[in-house]
């Protein structure tokens, strides 16, 4: 399997607007550490799929290589925006696969264009590709949102956020499952005690280490923490990283940065 | 004033995702062809102000210079999009004017961030800024719209997108304003005989004829019109030119392209 994190930031992004902080300052200078919407692409015999859609430029993606299908975490604007444009385009549709959300985003239900939004996935009941089983499992977040449990034979992959937690439902699925890595929301420092909707930094490590993965990657990284992380760096166990936009896993070989 | 057209496409812009027509092949190679989504921006006594809000670069557009509001025509999402990543940045707030119109876009109104959503415009009220009369007019549209006419004491320009004909009223209003520059909405070529929500050629052209306004711009272009111009051009009276994104008027002196 190959997998790439395309965005790995919160709905504010990284460098957020109006925002003088360390990171957000080192980003306006180093466009590698800036991120941009929470999502990631994978490929699986030569087809590409999309895990989430709110990229800017979806679009310029899409007409370089167009996905085979994309799969939600949910329906909030940072993670589907791209939709609002890309859906008009022309040709074959584009199969869409997320959870059973009754909303939507804005008007995407009622004018989809080329999109094909699939019925909502049942949690647990894996999706088989040409090569990988998709398997989606509920989080806990403002929205119906899945996480998805890639598995191409090799390597096992759980790509988990937008949540604050897990269901223990998940969490009972994941450790059967064994994943080979993991990759968690961690949007805030420690220092925001009581956050809604998404972990910080301590809550998604305590989840790593129950699962007892041995690679885990955080995602839906705010400025705030990546500020916090860059004042003490030692707050991040060995086996933990940041992901960064744009890196790459070549699973089942070795983990390297493009 | 000063006032520039920033994207003059429709919501699938161009080149339009999937197509092979000759606007969107000649947009693929020549990037100043290209159309994005439908705003523009003016600025009175050096302060920006923007119509429109669905280009996907607005928060580093705005990171470098702060508008001091934005006048939204309505709140599909190509013409509001870009709000959805702005809103969340840090700082002073700022206003955001536009139609009386209860559902918005997605949860735009109920997470506002850092917009400042003024209560609906009412139509024909003017909005006197330093330096500048705004005044609303009434549009034909699936959504509540407003054109916005801009008077800085010099020059009249009414900019009126997105709309399927002009509302008696408003057609009345423009005939006494007597605007010196119309931008105006042209979607589709003359082939497309029935349209919905917005103009085709043959139907702008009459409006200006109407309107007896000695300069003209079109915009909200689909790619289907702009391939159907490059075959035959002698389709635009002399005095209507089709926008170009980055076209800037230089009002009260001469016309140019940036």
């Amino acid at each position: 399997m190959r997998f790439r994190f395309v965005g790995t930031g919160d709905s504010a992004q990284t460098p957020c607007f109006g925002c003088d902080c360390q990171a957000c300052g080192r980003a306006r200078v180093i466009s590698s550490c800036q991120r941009g919407p929470c999502s990631a692409e994978f490929w699986v015999n030569a087809s590409r799929y999309l895990l989430d859609a709110g990229r800017m430029d979806l679009v310029e993606s899409c007409e370089r290589e167009r996905p085979a299908a994309i799969f939600l975490t949910h329906y909030h604007a940072d993670h589907v925006q791209g939709l609002l444009h890309l859906r008009w385009g022309l040709g074959a549709s584009i199969p869409v696969f997320g959870p059973k959300d009754s909303h939507g985003c804005a008007d995407l239900y009622r004018n989809p264009g080329l999109l094909d939004f699939r019925a909502g996935l049942k949690p647990f009941k894996p999706i088989h590709l040409d090569g990988m089983t998709v398997t989606p499992v509920p989080l806990l977040h403002s929205k119906p949102t899945l996480g998805y449990c890639l598995d191409d034979g090799g390597t096992k992959l759980a790509y988990l956020t937008d949540t604050l937690g897990l269901p223990c439902e998940t969490e009972s699925f994941l450790r059967d499952w064994e994943p080979d890595v993991v990759v968690l929301d961690a949007t805030y420092p420690a220092s925001h005690m009581e956050p809604k909707n998404h972990n910080n930094l301590p809550m998604a490590v305590q989840i790593i280490d129950r699962l007892g993965c041995p690679e885990a990657y955080l995602t839906h990284i705010s400025h705030r923490l990546e500020a916090d992380v860059l004042r003490d760096p030692s707050q991040l166990p060995a086996n933990i990283r940041l992901a960064q936009d744009n890196l790459e896993l070549q699973l089942g070989m070795h983990l390297a940065a493009s």
